[in-house]
């Protein structure tokens, strides 16, 4: 019954499969001429381990969508969540098109270690043979789909600062730049073995520079440009904007908290040993208990410091836990994860009213999580690994730092001399909801 | 401590496991000895593959659960949570008492090629040795849990159609007749080797036809018997009924995204070689790139026709992407997979209004999506699958339609004569909710 | 390209890996070199699994988050969640500094069979050769977090019945002795090779009575000591408290059923064999039929009590299907498991009236979900299992149920005596989120 069934379901894909991978299929089938030959197991194992931990990170960006929806006003959450399924989209496009080549180029180079290859992504064959495979690694599709991830990652943390205010096709150009040409050109740097990696000895495991901060630098320079809210510092003060919808920010949270173990395990990139699938679990333990010493420390520190534990400051300090620990996921104890964590959510709690105090208007704390938390992690890779050293942490972050928000604020500049990124004053009071896409997010609940 | 806990943990296990499948364990355990043999791995990989992809499969039964309660308007989302609920509940019953060997009824066949086996689901016995399963293949248990789930999906398509006004018991005993009749025989003339996979060379790789044309059909069937919502159609203009909750919507369309890299990846049905986790990879990567081209198409083509993008046109435009290259997720390139869903995208943009205009009042768009996305990805397979005919394609098409809507209106009819279909005319004005279920969704909020 | 991108994004990793895991990945790279040696791949495997499924438990934590903010008042959900994800980050911590060791002591026990060891939690070292593990089983890393989310998972389940009326630090006090010290101490009992195990020949699978009844149990002692909300039981009369926002409910749901793959299937414990992977099948069909059986008998039961089905009762009968089959999801058939699931159902439907008729208000009905179909399902073990004795289980409830009982009772009666649990009336009448915490949930949506 299985045969038969097996045969008919893939009949489709006959050619390539019943000549190349499945031989055997069409046969009087014997048991063992379908198992793996034993130098494949490990190329089965990594690529595997890729798609899984890939779509944990891809729920990463229901994750951003929930938690920005949730901590908008409700007048701008149908564009938030427009914003958010579209900027995914495009990273999935512009990184297909140009991005992954960009960040990988292998020996294509465009300008060594600088600046990478220009070309669309082609995957292997159908049916593809293990000698036409790199056989030491994984599928390049598998590949591709997990680092694709990343991308969307750092465009979801820029929408949220800019909320209610920014225009929808400004914004989503800025996305196409953002994950076309900025994350992936800064990526080489490290990832593709460019001149960070090589000449500096930087040491970013999962990125919390490489993603984080690079999301946090560009929401920066927006925010810069485009200035805060109406009303929202007046007459020297702060004024409360709450979030429209806690639940959902408490949803986001633990969607990006789940995802953070595909974000930061599947960074090994092997899973063909004892010592590599024995250090993603070391990865997946102290990522956990990163982001648990995050919002604890958030929850205690929001009660010393305002005499009321703040639920939005305890969510960002598990998110601020989880971006600390991304640069180093890896050699910690989970005492030290904890800790490492717990210092982000420190941060946190201590940088969201800094940036009030700068005007700098960040609707959901994004900046203080992946920028703020982002620096912390990247310069903590030291004291638990010794082949970091916090020159090449310094010199690295600064580098990003000065290349994103440069080239961010030149892009967010040129949109704003040309087509103007601020909706009117008008359809900021009105929400952009209304305004701008003539559509609300909760019609019949809003008084 | 590790073989310490192992030993007590599994004590309960003890006969089967211990006789037969980890016979070093009560002894003084040998490394080498728990390792699996060189012929067993290929099955655990495929066995696990599906366990994997088929809870996101299971998923997505969330994902339109929430995308429904969304859709809908807020005096209807209790009910629409139940149905949702209950649906799923159903299929996974009628699946295991008739479902699955009516569709994979192997050398069963009641009229051959036609109509499948009559009898329940058994499992392999637990502890099963290697000598007693297919090795080639994966275990029952996971087979059957991974095609269950795509006999839920076609279910969770229906629901929405009918929202707002169809009653609940009808509703659930057309879900029994479904999932335990209609999907598992037409099923089984092409995934059980039936007279559509052996005669006409029909391609349809996860089921664009197979699944969700088939909730497509069943959809329209009762959609057209039922009659619209009243007020939907007044005097020869379409009144809007907008969803209650967008963000909802958004997370169910997220969460459908994320399962169907299980319902594409998973129908791939093996992960035992390179060249079949290589192809798993280019399912995953086409598939998310086919969901972020229908979601930009559908993007574009509302600002360009309407001014304003739409942000259900955007969620249904990605899962129309979806539906579009789950018939073939496999052969294209990424480019021709972005291209393949942005078409699948610009069609639901273009059906729904043409839905309206002939007044079938589809409350939340599962008929463009699921039924014309599900027909145009059918057709394209031959495109970037030479295996494949527009022939045998076409064929298979109307067959399938003829077949599932033909059943589905004689059932619908018979409900309606007998129990009654629609909810009377003042629990429709009234809501469901408290019509029908005596419990509001949001009892605090509406106003 | 594939080699130069992973040779620069591990850089980091440099020592151990080069030194110990990856000798080939400097040199020039001969393919078969990366595979895992054939007694490997048993250990890769069932340490995978349990990151998998260690995964899938996490997110049920966000599951209980979301099913318990649905079904509080709309007043009380800000406090719901902060309780929920400050809950799960104590779990984390609690369990890595004592309960692990605790919890499994291996042939550390502090007294024999009954207390285990207080050591902190040390993970592999980074790297680690297949020398330095128990290659019969899996990382320590994997076995730990898959375990931790059990402990959370008990800490959730208390949240639930405590809702609206507890104040925030008792809770959380209660959580880190719960977790630290109540949880795994009786698990030590069972799991770590304790006397239940040794002695009585308990079964419970993956933990019916060892999680959620003792979930249950410390939440009956709490709702004991705690009262009934204000105004829940008037004049005789039960007062309706409805839930804020069912479709977050039925979102928990879901999450909880999906979640549960995890939690039955990844107990048992190995995927290195056939009959092992076949195993996990059975549970991951099992498990989800029982779900399905007990919401489809809380429907009918509904309709047939109160002629109006009743979601939430589904959506807990549902939960109780889960819970019931937890004790032993391995051995019954699909056709048994659907009826312990069943009676779980109707269990539910039951004791919920009854509870109220004793005045014991539990919010979301989580002691007629944890701790009345977790005694129903640990019964009914030796129905399928012949390993298992009435006697053996009976033993076990109650020694268990007497010890987490007192032993919370005497926690929640200290902290009533010490710092007071019950928040003052008018805090309870304001609702909590306001009072407490001074932020709403929803500030823009509540009358």
């Amino acid at each position: 019954m299985r045969t038969m069934k097996n045969l008919s379901k893939i009949t489709g894909l006959a050619v390539a499969m019943t000549a190349v991978a499945l031989p055997a299929l069409a046969q009087d089938a014997v048991p063992a001429a379908m198992d793996p030959p034993a130098n494949e197991i490990g190329f089965i194992l990594n690529t595997f381990m890729f798609l899984v931990t890939g779509f944990l990170v891809m729920w990463m960006g229901a994750g951003f969508s929930m938690l920005e929806a949730g901590l908008v006003r409700s007048k701008n959450v149908t564009m938030q969540s427009l914003k958010n399924i579209a900027l995914f989209a495009i990273a999935a496009i512009m990184y297909y098109l140009i991005g992954y080549n960009l960040m990988y180029p292998g020996d294509g180079w465009s300008i060594d270690g600088v600046l990478g290859a220009f070309s669309t992504t082609s995957l292997e064959p159908v049916g593809v043979g293990a000698d036409a495979v790199d056989l030491t690694y994984a599928s390049v599709g598998s590949d591709f789909f997990f680092q694709l991830m990343f991308c969307a990652t750092t465009a979801s943390i820029v929408s949220g600062t800019l909320a209610e205010r920014i225009k929808l096709w400004p914004f989503l150009i800025f996305t196409v730049i953002l994950t076309g040409f900025i994350y992936p050109i800064q990526a080489s740097w490290k990832w593709g073995g460019g001149f960070l990696d090589a000449n500096f000895g930087f040491l970013d495991f999962a990125g919390s520079t490489v993603v984080h901060s690079v999301g946090g630098w560009a929401a920066l320079a927006g925010a810069l440009i485009l200035g805060p809210r109406i009303g929202k510092y007046k007459d020297g003060k702060v004024q409360a904007m709450p979030g429209s919808n806690l639940t959902l920010a408490t949803l986001g949270t633990f969607i990006l908290w789940l995802g953070w173990f595909g974000f930061n395990g599947g960074s090994q990139l092997y899973m063909n040993t004892v010592g590599n699938v024995a250090d993603i679990s070391r990865i997946f333990a102290n990522t956990n208990t990163a982001a648990a010493g995050g919002a604890i420390a958030a929850l205690i520190l929001t009660q010393l410091l305002y005499k009321k534990p703040d639920l939005t400051m305890v969510l960002n300090g598990a998110l601020a836990g989880l971006v600390s620990i991304t640069a180093e996921p890896l050699t910690p104890s989970l005492g030290a994860a904890t800790l490492i964590g717990a210092i982000g959510g420190i941060i946190v709690v201590l940088l969201v009213p800094f940036l009030d105090k700068l005007k700098i208007d960040d609707v959901v704390g994004a900046i203080p999580v992946h920028l703020g938390a982002g620096i912390w992690g990247t310069l903590a890779v030291p004291i638990t690994n010794s082949d970091g050293t916090f020159y090449g942490q310094i010199v690295s972050i600064i580098t990003v730092g000065i290349f994103v928000f440069v080239v961010s604020a030149v892009i967010w500049f040129i949109l704003k001399a040309t087509m103007g990124i601020r909706a009117p004053a008008e359809d900021e009071m009105m929400g952009l909801d209304k305004a701008e896409l003539g559509m609300e997010a909760y019609p019949e609940f809003t008084n």
